[in-house]
């Protein structure tokens, strides 16, 4: 049995690892465009900020210990243009030598992740002005960053990456703008908890301008200003463009594999595409939103990681499911943490969830106990049943836990009631008797 | 109507709060033969490891504030006698002012919480032996510790209180040695798990003494040695005994109510006793064990609360239940947290269930991000269905997550699946792309 896996980032080393577990006689080929594979993607902002020193510490392999350590076949460098479902072919140009090729496949698993969004705006082609997507990119921003030369830097978007990225650049020592088109930073989040997030972030001087978009970029070869779409001129020496990403479905798309509303490929929970033995998996695919059994797509590397194993098992011989995501993502923001899992109250609606919210602020942990800090947290809970069904939380050290504690409360369908009887671990460092998640369920408990 | 609460800590402050929120119109009276209420008993080591400075600190409400917040009244310094169940009469004595007193209730609730146990070792009336309960006794540690004479301390016992005493004394710059009778330290934990709690101490200069116990303290006046039964001498200035709780349920039993094996208070559901109107909640009562539906008597804070809570709500006219506990536990030993739930795989071979037990080690979070550290797993999982009964978390920071996962997978009767399957929060400062706990159910999974 032949595998080809194309791209070697998260998803499509997954699956070559698994592929491999289940199937130890496979021949297995990824093939890459870049040279890098398996790179922490989300350890970018950390590497530019200097937290992360050392390039080497992102990437978790190169293509030689990867092929060594899976007995696979590592192609870096070479960019697929084309499938051929029918002659079961894919076809390649290895772009190091200049050369084509072809490859015959039993099974193909599509992982060719997603790339920024970098709208045609005027004077994109001035110096300084980038996007943050591999470590390739990342490269460029930390050289910038480390000639010194960058006093000002705007950052357009603010998502989870543009967030990070302006914690980042205020680390090194860079005035930072966030331009964002939403009235709100972090958009996943309800309004008045970003706020909170707004207001921690303008505690740490980080600018925001908020309801604003760009209309162009100004400068002589080199970027001197943002100009947005209401007229402000934003003075900076460098600019990020974290706009969002898309799925990259082009090759896909070009063989006849279905793509869905969101943009990405469309995948069963086998991550089976529509055409027979290809596989499509990580942020060029879609997944199940487990709360409204719709498509969905929320590219993140823990649910790239886990598809390409489905991916790769499926292509071997196996028999695995992907069963969904709740969309819980995390940020941390200087010394915030913003997550969210599950529907907002506005998405319960929209899937016909008659539904309310409930908001309360509690301690991280005894508040004798050093380090006590408020956490903000909303739960979202179904009317009828008084299941909880979406959760944000944003505060200091101690969030992540709740996120979690929650996400799995929403993943079984836990009532409030619930999760206030739920046996949470309790000593002073740790929580308070009711544990903050707790407390949640017991308030939406009362309002049932 | 007219409501008794007996006891002031955690469980009775609880009833009274959640019975004047249920019923505004009763009279509510709170018998406690301490003056101290509502005192945080989980935060004594750290008054006393001068972590928490001041003594009020500890102390949630005066009796006078708590009274005034809730309208009720609160009789400190009344110790009730007795319960006459047939004519409803609580008889005490007021101890301030040396006078007896009756009152007559129409619900009762029994918070009479749990003492230390001291056998009667020789020896044990020589000066600087304690135990560590109430504020009072954290009170004259402190005065000990704090008299500069105390260079070498040895406790009795390896339990949660023990070891977070060894590390309060070590920060004190006490010489600690423990003595505990089983052949490991934290007897509920399985024994390789606290075998690195065992290291840890070690590595922190704690000496540790297992499979043996006390034999007599020696000393003139003052404690001078600690004698183990295998005829060890170690010098102390201090010993604490740290042996274990009971549960005081003596003026109950008087009464006629029923007490469990475990020696605690009997109650359902509704924290009803075996006698009309009489409810228990804390650690004088039994709770029930989830996963085996067995009485089980585990007295901790956060169970106390939320039964003091549900028994405070149904002697009010309520209907409200405690569904049972997971035994979950926590504590921080040093730069350690040692956290567990559910069953060990032992207890749940007791109870019937084919089971086997699953041991991994990983990152808290994303190595490259500073303060990696690693975290060991063990999770019991039924052999047939792949449901998680038990899990024990030993590491670094963000065990405490990991163990609050996993309670909440296993209130759900998860799968070892569903556990890898369940989207938890991942960026690198608070995880990996498969998180500890989802690397747990991964491994489990592949072995049924």
């Amino acid at each position: 049995m032949k595998i080809a896996v194309i791209g070697a980032v998260a998803a499509g080393t997954s699956a070559a690892a698994k592929a491999r577990r289940t199937n130890k006689e496979a021949e297995i080929v990824v093939f890459e465009k870049g040279i890098d594979i398996s790179y922490a993607g989300c350890g970018l902002p950390y590497y530019i900020s200097d937290i992360i020193e050392e390039r080497d510490q992102l990437l978790a392999f190169t293509a030689q210990t990867f092929a060594d350590k899976y007995g696979v076949e590592l192609r870096t460098e070479h960019e697929v243009k084309e499938i051929d479902p029918a002659k079961k072919m894919i076809y390649y140009d290895h772009l190091a030598e200049s050369k084509k090729g072809g490859y015959e496949y039993d099974k193909l698993i599509i992982a060719t992740g997603a790339t920024a969004i970098e709208p045609p705006f005027p004077g994109l082609e001035l110096n300084n002005i980038f996007t943050l997507r591999s470590v390739n990119s990342a490269d460029k921003i930390k050289a910038a960053v480390n000639s010194g030369q960058v006093k000002k830097a705007t950052i357009i978007g603010a998502g989870l990456i543009g967030l990070e990225m302006a914690e980042a650049f205020s680390e090194r020592g860079i005035e930072v703008t966030v331009v964002e088109l939403q009235e709100q930073v972090l958009p996943q989040f309800s309004p008045e908890m970003a706020e909170l997030v707004a207001e921690h972030l303008e505690a740490k001087g980080v600018k925001l301008i908020l309801g604003d978009g760009v209309d162009h970029f100004a400068g002589e070869k080199e970027l001197a200003k943002v100009v947005t779409a209401s007229g402000k001129e934003i003075e900076a020496d460098l600019a990020l463009l974290s706009i969002g990403i898309k799925a990259e479905t082009e090759l896909a798309q070009k063989a006849g594999i279905e793509v869905g509303e969101s943009g990405a490929i469309k995948v069963n929970q086998k991550l089976e595409t529509n055409l027979k033995d290809i596989y499509a998996a990580g942020d060029c695919a879609e997944s199940t939103d487990l709360l409204t059994n719709k498509p969905v797509w929320i590219p993140l590397g823990s649910t790239a990681n886990k598809q390409g194993r489905t991916a790769g098992e499926n292509a071997a011989g196996g028999d695995a499911k992907h069963y969904g995501i709740l969309k819980t993502g995390i940020t941390k923001i200087f010394d915030l943490t913003a997550a969210t899992t599950g529907l907002t109250l506005e998405e319960a609606e929209a899937a016909g969830i008659d539904a309310f919210e409930v908001k309360i602020k509690a301690r991280n942990h005894a508040g004798y106990y050093p380090g006590a800090a408020p956490i903000h947290l909303k739960g979202v809970f179904e009317k009828e049943s008084g299941v909880i069904v979406g959760a944000e939380v944003i505060g200091g050290s101690g969030s992540d836990k709740r996120i979690d504690v929650l996400a799995t409360a929403i993943y079984n369908r836990m009532t409030a009631d619930e999760l206030f009887q739920v046996d949470l671990a309790y000593a002073p460092p740790y929580s308070s008797p009711k544990d903050p998640a707790a407390v949640l369920g017991m308030v939406a408990a009362k309002k049932l």
